[in-house]
C-alpha cells in the first residue's frame, strides 16, 4: 500500500489525515496542529475505523500538551486529563479511542521523576509506537493471509476493512496489499456494502488508488460472480470474534459464508488479536446494533423508498464459526476447532 | 388490491396511469387520451412492467384509431399498422408490447368484412380483454400460491413482482393480496433490490398502500432475517423459466434460492405460464444482460463510488431447478420432477 495514501501520518509535528468524507470524489489531505482539529476531525468522521481513530486521538492528545506552559507534574497531569476527557467526548462509543488515550495516560502516570520536556518527548513516542504497532499488526495479518493466497487470485471482500481503517494495510485487505507488493495479480471484488456503502466509497477507491485490479458489484451479485466461478477466496474483517469463533462483523457477513460453503470457496476472517472476546462464549452474547431507517430510506440525497416505510437495519449479523474456514491473525492462521485454537492463539506472545 | 391504485386501468375513453416515476413520494394518477401520451408515458417509464406495457400499448393503438377518418378498410389497416410501428418505438426491447400490438392486429385481419365503427368497437374489447386476461392470471397465480401459505406467515420477496408491474395483485404479490382479502395477517419483508431499488420503491409502496404490513431491508439483510427465524416462505417472480425449472429473474435471486435451502425455508416462483420457455432447456441458455456502471456509481443522483472504477452490473441471474420447491403459475402450482410438470402444464388448457 503506498505510503503517501495512509489514512493517519505524523509529519512535522502535524497529524496528516485523509479526509474520508470527501471520498470517493475528492483525495484531500488535511493537515491537523491543535487538539481541537484533531477532536472535530473525528467528530465529523475525517477519520475513520477504530484503529485511525485510537491513533488520532493519541496524537491530538499530545498536540494538546506539547505547547503546555505547566510547571510542575500536577498542573501538567490535570491538564492532560482535562484533554483526555475533551478528546473522549468526539465520539463517545468509540472504544480504541479510550484505549489509545487510556495508554497515554499511563504514560505519564509512570513518569512523576521526569522532567515535563522529558514527558511530552514520551508522550510523542507513545502516540507514534501506538501507530506503528498498528501498521505491524496489519502487516503481520497480511504476512500470515498471504500464505493461503496464490498468485492470480480472486478475492471478494465486504464493507472496509482495508488501509482507510487503520494506520496501513487494513486487516481483510493486508494479504491484498503484500500479495501486490511481491508482484502477484491478485483481483478483488468488492460488495458495495449497503446501507453505508463502505465497499463502493471506501474499498473500491483505496484499491483503485493502489493500484490493485478492484471490480465494484452490488452486495446481491455476490453470489452471481462465485456461481461463474470467479471467486477463489473470501476474506472479510471482524467487528468482535467469541471464544467458540462465531463472528460479528458488518451485516451480510453472514450471508457470505453461506454462500461461500455451498460454492466451495474458502472463508477467511482477518482481524487482530485485540478483536477475539474469549468472554463472550458465543454469538449469542454479542448484541447486534439496529441503525436508523434513514440510512435506507434516504440514503444518498435522494428519498429511494416511502418515507413512512418500517425499516429493519442492524448493522452487523454473526457468522456462526461453522461457515469460517480460518481466521487470519497478527499471530498466526487459525484453523477448527476454533474454541481451543482461538484460545491458545489469544494467550501465546507475539 | 385496492382497485383504485391498480397502475392502469381504462376509464371513460382514457387510460388512467398510476405514474410510476414520482413513487415512492408522490402517488399521482396521469389521464391520458392519445397515442402519443402513451408512447410518451411507456417511454418516460411513468407505465413499466412488461404484463402493464403491453395493456397500455393496446389502448394506445385504440386512442390512435378511435378517430380516424379512414373510410376504407385498406387505408384504416395501413393507418393502425403505422401507429403499431410507432408505438413499437417506445421500448424496442419490451416483448409484452409486441405481443399485445399483435394480437390487436390479428383483431383487425379477421374483420375485413366489417365495417369501420365494428372494428374500433373490437379493437377497444380486445384492449380490454388483454387488461381483464392479465388480472385475471394474476388472480389464478394467487389463489394458488395462497393454498400453499397460512394466516399469520412472514414472506420475504425480491424486486417487484406486484401490481404496479401488472394488471392488478402482480405474480409474486398476488398471494399476498389474496390473504389479505380473506382478512389473514401476512406480513412481508421486502429487499431493497439494489441496483435499481425496485424494492424499496416500488413494492414497499405498494404493499404499504394496500395496508399490507411490509418492511424494508437492504438485500444484505436477507440472511440475517432468515436466520433469525423470522420468515417462513420466500416467494419471487421470474423474467424467464427453462424447460428443467432453472429460473432467471432479478439480481440477487439465486443467492436467496441459496439462503432458502441452507435455512430450510420454501423458495417459491409465481409467475405466468407465458413465462416458460420450453425452448430452452436449461438456464445455461439464458443470456443475462448487463447494464451501465452509472447504476451502482451513482444511482442515487449522489457519486457513492469512484466514477472511474471498473464495474460488473448483470441485471438479471439463474437460479438453479434444485433451489426451488415449486412454480405458482395460473393453472396451479408446480412441483419437481420440473421438467416432466412444466412441459405438462404448459401445455394443459385453463
Amino acid at each position: 500500500m503506498k505510503q503517501n495514501l495512509v489514512s493517519i501520518r505524523w509529519n512535522n509535528d502535524k497529524v496528516i489525515l485523509l479526509d474520508q468524507t470527501k471520498l470517493p470524489l475528492e483525495t484531500v489531505f488535511i493537515e491537523i496542529d491543535t487538539i481541537e482539529g484533531i477532536w472535530g476531525a473525528i467528530k465529523k468522521l475525517i477519520v475513520r475505523g477504530a484503529p485511525a481513530i485510537g491513533i488520532a486521538g493519541a496524537f491530538g492528545l499530545y498536540l494538546g500538551i506539547k505547547n503546555s506552559h505547566a510547571r510542575d507534574y500536577q498542573s501538567f497531569l490535570k491538564e492532560l486529563q482535562a484533554h483526555i476527557a475533551y478528546l473522549a467526548s468526539s465520539r463517545p462509543t468509540a472504544v480504541n479511542l479510550f484505549w489509545a488515550l487510556a495508554r497515554m495516560e499511563g504514560i505519564i502516570k509512570r513518569c512523576e521523576h521526569k522532567s515535563i520536556p522529558q514527558i511530552k518527548e514520551l508522550l510523542l513516542l507513545e502516540a507514534q509506537t501506538i501507530l506503528k504497532e498498528d501498521e505491524l499488526i496489519c502487516r503481520k495479518i497480511g504476512e500470515h493471509g498471504l500464505a493461503l493466497l496464490k498468485d492470480g487470485m480472486t478475492i471478494l471482500t465486504h464493507c472496509n476493512a482495508g488501509g482507510y481503517a487503520t494506520a496501513r494495510y487494513g486487516t481483510a485487505l493486508a494479504p491484498i496489499y503484500l500479495a501486490q507488493e511481491k508482484g502477484w495479480g491478485i483481483k478483488v471484488f468488492a460488495d458495495e456494502t449497503r446501507p453505508l456503502l463502505q465497499g463502493s466509497r471506501l474499498t473500491a477507491h483505496e484499491l483503485m488508488m493502489n493500484d490493485v485490479d478492484v471490480t465494484l458489484i452490488t452486495d446481491s451479485m455476490a453470489a452471481y460472480v462465485m456461481q461463474k466461478g470467479w471467486i477463489d477466496a473470501i476474506i472479510v474483517g471482524a467487528d468482535r470474534v467469541a471464544a467458540n469463533g462465531d463472528t460479528a462483523n458488518k451485516i451480510g457477513t453472514y450471508g457470505l459464508g453461506i454462500l461461500a460453503k455451498e460454492h466451495g470457496i474458502p472463508f477467511y476472517i482477518a482481524c487482530p488479536i485485540s478483536t477475539i472476546d474469549l468472554k463472550a462464549a458465543s454469538g449469542d452474547e454479542i448484541v447486534i446494533e439496529e441503525r436508523d431507517a434513514s440510512e435506507i430510506i434516504q440514503g444518498f440525497g435522494k428519498t429511494t423508498a416511502p418515507p413512512e416505510v418500517k425499516v429493519f437495519n442492524p448493522a452487523f449479523d454473526v457468522t456462526p464459526h461453522r461457515y469460517i474456514t480460518a481466521f487470519i491473525t497478527e499471530k498466526g492462521v487459525v484453523l477448527p476447532s476454533f474454541r481451543d485454537n482461538l484460545a491458545k492463539i489469544a494467550g501465546r506472545i507475539l
